[in-house]
């Protein structure tokens, strides 16, 4: 490929709307554009680079015994009415209706595609285990796409469903698919990828880990134990928190407390630490607008995951109205009242604790030397909690929880028999007894991988693609395409490169040397050849790598050779 | 891969719905299932097929300098508000409306979104020519959609788009276009695809071409002359009619015809040749409902694309209600009485005729010497007919028109200006003037051209695939796998076969050889290779390929040598 045809614009200015440097990076670099909010077109650069991921990913599918196949982008309602999930899933699922008024959906998994497509085969204990796999477009509706390709709408992702007669055989089945993903990430550039347990969602199923990059720019906070092996995405982390108790509980007491509206403010008021009050933070339901008070310890922050899943429905931050009955900055557990059906929520962080201080549900007061036991005798504790740096690990019980940031950029789920019973799909046992087979599921999404690997690798002047992905695999620069003898030999080291199937692009546009090197470092392709009229005059070619590991001159013979060397080189680095 | 995981039902019966062979093959081998109307999800088979013939469709793109890139499935109805097509365009173009009631819509083409990628990196007639591709997964809300893989909703496509400065740059583009679609399906297995002049269509653009495989099954009728060397789509073909005239113009009567409603009965009644009468064909505007009268010569019909593209609005066959004005059955030029805004067009085959019969516009009535130019002096002619066999070439003039049917698997089309003026893409030239770039675009339905290639390509059990698009290049049989030595060999030879990078489906099932045949004829694998007891004992593999050709035994030593070459040699055949 030559540079000068390659299409897509590059320019050195950030964007603004950038948040991050791989989104920065691959708009500056001619990689993709915008066609709307979380929408974007791929220019040959990203293509290429999305499509080599997606040949590393076949080539680890194909490895554990993996059908390719292919279900729609577009599925008839009706098959999501069969699993249930028309209905539970949210406004992220794109509902529409074809041109006879038939309810379709935009797939954004494929559970249910999968059950529909293997049931009728699949009706003996022979049949089993299996596992199909695709890679397809799929389409969410995300409320907030941003960060470039991390948090898209549309986006191409691998996924693959597995189905078996045992849970031993889906657990052996799901470790195979462990390591087979560990080697997908080491080949693409990613091998200290990290994995936690996860938040199943609304994918159901128990056992679920998600495969995260650590990276400050990541928008997932994942819980570390630094005493043991625990790790956990931040929604699906318990909290264990050590509830202290004064040894004498003290008389509730109303205090005037003017403009003071905030348990931050309520504590520093009275000279009393965060722990020992009672913050009210309040919600509603999406689907009915009634409100839900959680009751916490004020230092501790409310976990929307873990309290979506103990409702079993959706809520937002609440609007507190006139005619609600809440008073805002004042509300606390003792004679609260709520217009409407409503429900209250104790974090176990109160259980058993006393002597706090919180509002008293009446404008300018608050109460001191509340006692959960004596005070809300009936509250029943939830963990609502965000767990907290420094926590306990609900694994080993030490005082040792790190918290960090990643990208997730891929999961594996085993999700029993929670599609096949819905949808009914059995087979017959060597006894000929009916039984639901046990599925587990597995993501990668191929676009995110992408920023994910441009995150790890880049500098200030663009990505460093590992050799596996890079859009290409050698830069060739000529300099001073207007100086005939090395602009004859760059011609024709681009033709021997390319009779070795090695992927050039070529750059003999008559521009400075300074304006072919930023292109090339936006680019980012790991090896670059300069070819230039000083260089021929020393019979030698420019080699350097991306990464400024390697930096040399090679004889004008040896160059191919030297290549073909070092790209068989970076690729074995990259399978260890 | 073993054939005893092979997910997907393989069975005897023809489906009921399945009218051709690709479609019923297809269902019965396990290829493809049902998800929707014109949806279906693809198993391994099918998939490995489309992967490879989508693999030629690239390898011949890029040869040609084609740009992969990727646009979205899902486009903002804005960027087709900006062509206009979001209007014009009718209801096979699926709209939508994202959570924040964003218009979107399903794309069934992508020029607004090439358009969109380019035009602000092409301002510099530097920049051209270039050409950008994608293959895509898209969605075309057809009314009907039938025969399989023929005619889907969703189905993928390499769509391609090519820009120039000039019309002579474009045509010689085209031509190269042109012939790397003639390489791409000799490579595929259709070596005599025709092109045909195709109409435009919702394009828009000059000229166009369609590849057309002829078959009895096609749904497209072509027109081809047996004198000179003119194709063309029914569509698009020009009817010219030889009109003939009596010498004397009789006069003009009213005749009682009770019972008589159709054109034919009243010729019939009045012993005279279809040819002297006047047919009247109604239909109704879509967006108004407004009548449309066509009339004819008795014995042609109405090409309703001619008819669409003059009127420049869709139609469809008309109700006739009892207040319209309309005597359905008794419609004719003279005294024609509609209500509301209607329109009336004669079909150049009545220019200049006489002494026809026709309708009265009253019930049981008919006229019988209609003189066109005395009776209807202010008739305006038009061509709306379709092209008949034996009838008269538009190239050459000769009467040598034969029809016959094809299947459209591929199309390309001259846009000319088209979407760079709607969407202001413009270039400056050398002097620095501005200019709309001139566009090219070239389709290939993947799904459909596999559903082609089997058409063609098949016997009574099924498909026979050309080796280059072939799920696998060998189907190993194991008769007798309960035979330790026919086992232990078959199983060296699968292992063999696949350290040289042989593709291999291996059935070691322990199954009637009656059962293992039908399977292997229904995946239609081009080499069979059978191991058995009794080729054992003669120390042979028994080796024939799936169209019949070669039936051989092969020396055990031999075998993957004699397989290697034969796979070599098919490949070799197929890129003539």
């Amino acid at each position: 490929m030559k540079l000068d045809k390659l299409v897509g614009e590059r320019f050195k200015e950030k964007p603004s709307d950038c948040v991050i440097e791989s989104h920065a990076l691959m708009m500056r670099g001619g990689y993709m554009k915008d066609v709307a909010k979380g929408i974007y077109s791929q220019y040959m650069p990203l293509k290429r680079i999305c499509r080599k991921i997606e040949n590393i990913i076949r080539e680890e599918m194909d490895a554990i015994d993996g059908q390719e196949v292919l279900f729609p982008v577009t599925l008839p309602a009706s098959l999501w009415d069969e699993s249930g999930r028309y209905e539970s899933v949210g406004s992220e699922l794109l509902r529409f209706s074809d041109r006879n008024k038939t309810k379709m959906i935009l797939g954004m998994t494929h559970e249910e595609a999968a059950v529909q497509l293997v049931r009728d085969y699949a009706k003996s204990y022979n049949n089993y285990p299996f596992m199909i796999y695709q890679i397809q477009t799929k389409f969410r509706d995300e409320a907030r796409p941003r960060a470039g390709l991390i948090r898209v709408r549309e986006f191409t992702m691998k996924d693959a469903y597995s189905f078996h007669t045992s849970q031993e055989d889906l657990e052996a089945y799901y470790q195979v698919c462990y390591d087979a993903y560990n080697r997908i990430f080491a080949r693409a550039g990613l091998p200290d990828v990290v994995t936690v347990a996860s938040d199943s969602g609304m994918m159901g199923g128990s056992l679920s880990h998600e495969y995260m990059l650590l990276t400050p720019i990541g928008e997932d906070t994942i819980a570390t134990c630094q005493e043991c092996d625990y790790r956990a995405n931040m929604e699906a982390a318990d909290s264990i928190i050590e509830n202290k108790k004064d040894a004498e509980d003290k008389t509730l007491t109303k205090t005037f407390t003017p403009n003071i509206h905030t348990i931050e403010e309520i504590c520093e008021f009275l000279h009393s630490p965060l722990e020992k009050s009672c913050k009210a933070v309040v919600y509603q339901k999406n689907a009915t607008d009634d409100y839900v008070v959680v009751f916490i310890r004020g230092d501790l922050d409310v976990n929307e995951t873990k309290l979506t899943n103990f409702l079993g429905e959706e809520v937002h931050p609440a609007v507190i109205t006139d005619d609600c009955g809440l008073n805002a900055g004042y509300i606390g557990p003792v004679n609260l009242k709520v217009a409407g059906d409503y429900t209250v929520i104790y974090d176990k962080s109160l259980q058993g604790t006393n002597n706090l201080s919180c509002g008293a549900n009446e404008e300018e007061y608050h109460y001191t030397n509340l006692c959960m036991e004596r005070d809300v005798p009936d509250a029943v504790y939830t963990d609502v909690a965000k767990i907290i740096e420094n926590g306990i690990c609900p694994a080993c019980g030490k005082k040792a929880i790190r918290l960090s940031r990643g990208i997730e950029i891929g999961n594996i789920f085993q999700l029993g028999t929670k599609y096949t019973k819905s949808m009914n799909m059995q087979y017959l046992d060597a006894e000929g007894k009916s039984h639901y087979p046990i599925m587990g599921c597995y993501g990668i999404g191929v676009g995110r991988l992408a920023a994910s690997v441009c995150e790890l690798h880049h500098d200030d002047y663009g990505p460093v693609w590992p050799m596996s992905i890079a859009p290409w695999q050698v830069h060739l620069c000529c300099l001073r395409a207007d100086d005939a003898e090395a602009k004859t030999y760059a011609d024709n080291l681009y033709d021997e490169l390319q009779k070795e199937h090695i992927e050039v692009i070529y750059d003999d546009r008559n521009v400075r040397p300074g304006v072919m090197f930023s292109d090339a470092d936006l680019l980012g392709v790991p090896i670059r050849l300069v070819v230039s009229p000083r260089n021929m005059k020393e019979s030698v070619v420019e080699l350097s790598t991306r990464d400024k590991s390697i930096q040399d001159k090679i004889a004008l013979n040896e160059t191919v050779q030297t290549v073909k060397n070092l790209i068989a080189e970076m690729m074995k680095n990259l399978e260890a």
